[in-house]
């Protein structure tokens, strides 16, 4: 059977859902893709910019007859467009959103529909740049990406089945895992990366002649802190939805980061060396620039 | 005054030792360099690739007559260099180095010479990759860098102005600053990401499934740990050589941190997104990419 949709609904038309249109639409997986967003000035860029062919003055409106629904809301804004969505929607009809936490989206959905329907399929694309907006999106932002799916215990395989396909056609290689062990992994990889970046600017920012030392941040710095650049309301809202896994891992990280702390104020040549080398090795075994 | 060096010495043919040699040479400043290292098979390479003309057996032997003495050697092995150069030149032999801290550069020459000569001036070039080695070596690698030199109470004023114009020559942007001001300023810049990247690294190293976890390492990861591939011994000495100033600024770093982590705790949303967006316009407005 042929991958297709007659009407998507994309709520928040951002980075992500933008660029996610944009595949939808250049891979021929759609007829037409209504939008729905807080900024009409964003919703008309949008429609100019080809990204989504019309818009909905309310959630309700958006949805109505859609047989895909994509939900790239910030993380605070799930729960209430949810309960928006309820109402005009069947048990089977496909939903799926691209949040960074899926306990939370999860939870958010129970709360809205009372439970958890078949058609909702959770997701989260492993993509992104530190920019924001429509203007921000393009087609092959998913290119070999990873996107990791989440099924609640409800949720259909042949829902699943449609959700992973849509992905594959637009580039990416999606994986699945359960919500808490995907909450795990990317408030390890990601979450506390950001959370690093944004107090390390903060740091320097408040130093004494704070200006004169960005001067002197060399390449290092500047890849390190790029991350600080991203949307700080995204951010917060990633710290609020995945509080406890991000906790847990920046009580780890802090571990590691006081026992180098002691090792160089020891002057402990072995200890300070055997982090590094460890940590090098790490890296170079499993990441691949 | 045309500056042209008739004899260089070059102590430690590695990344920027083996760059700023093939700066010298691609722009005509000197007549022959003379290189020193450890490793036989890394010197044989470097005179292979054109990077050095010749070697020497000591470091003695290298300094012997040289108007221009390049100490670019590992932070540890700065008082012994110091040392066995101390034997073979004057007083305005002009001196300089490549060291990533200052302070300890200059208390190493202070015990190796007895005192400051006037011909050394200190310096650090604000540039490198993650890579090492004279095979990793390339004449463009100060294009458009910034090097500080920290020249000392001893520093003669023509010495200073030849370093200064040999570095502008090679194509790099020549900044004077007290070497505690450097310490201070590269501490916060390069040595805090350093520390940081290192732990973030080995935090992910020693988590349960950790090879899985670094699969789903998405860009922001990869920038931030990529300085974590850096050669561990240069980091280790850097570590120990400019204690003083990491501690400072990563004990200032671990507050910033506490304070982020217990808005997390608490949900507090205003304190994190204050954290955030303050961060980000530090970064928008002060780095530049």
């Amino acid at each position: 059977m042929k991958l297709f949709f007659d009407r998507v609904a994309l709520i928040g038309v951002g980075l992500i859902g933008g660029s996610l249109a944009r595949g939808l639409k250049k891979h021929g997986l759609c007829n037409t893709i209504c939008g729905y967003g807080r900024s009409t000035q964003e919703l008309d860029k949008a429609v100019e910019l080809g990204v989504i062919d019309s818009y909905g003055s309310s959630v309700k409106e958006t949805v109505l007859g859609a047989d895909l629904i994509i939900v790239a809301v910030p993380m605070s804004a799930f729960e209430t467009v949810f309960s928006e969505i309820s109402g005009g929607v069947t048990e089977q009809t496909l939903i799926t959103d691209v949040g960074s936490a899926k306990a939370s989206v999860i939870d958010a959905a129970k709360k809205a529909f009372g439970h958890l329907p078949e058609g909702l399929v959770p997701g989260h694309p492993i993509a992104g740049t530190e920019k924001s907006g429509v203007e921000a999106s393009f087609d092959s932002l998913f290119d070999n990406r990873r996107v990791i799916l989440t099924p609640t215990e409800n949720s259909a395989e042949s829902a699943v089945d449609q959700v992973k396909q849509m992905w594959q056609k637009v580039g990416a290689e999606v994986v699945l895992m359960t919500p808490d062990h995907h909450d795990q992994v990317l408030a390890a990889t990601s979450h506390l990366p950001h959370v690093l970046a944004f107090s390390l600017v903060e740091t320097l920012g408040k130093m004494h002649e704070s200006s004169e030392i960005f001067r002197y941040a060399a390449g290092g710095f500047k890849d390190f802190t790029r991350i600080a650049s991203s949307d700080p309301t995204m951010w917060r809202d990633i710290c609020l939805n995945n509080k406890t896994a991000i906790l847990s891992v920046l009580k780890k990280f802090e571990r590691h980061l006081k026992t180098l702390e002691l090792a160089i104020e020891a002057q402990d040549e072995k200890a300070i060396n055997d982090i590094f080398v460890r940590a090098k090795m790490a890296r170079d075994e499993n990441v691949i620039d």
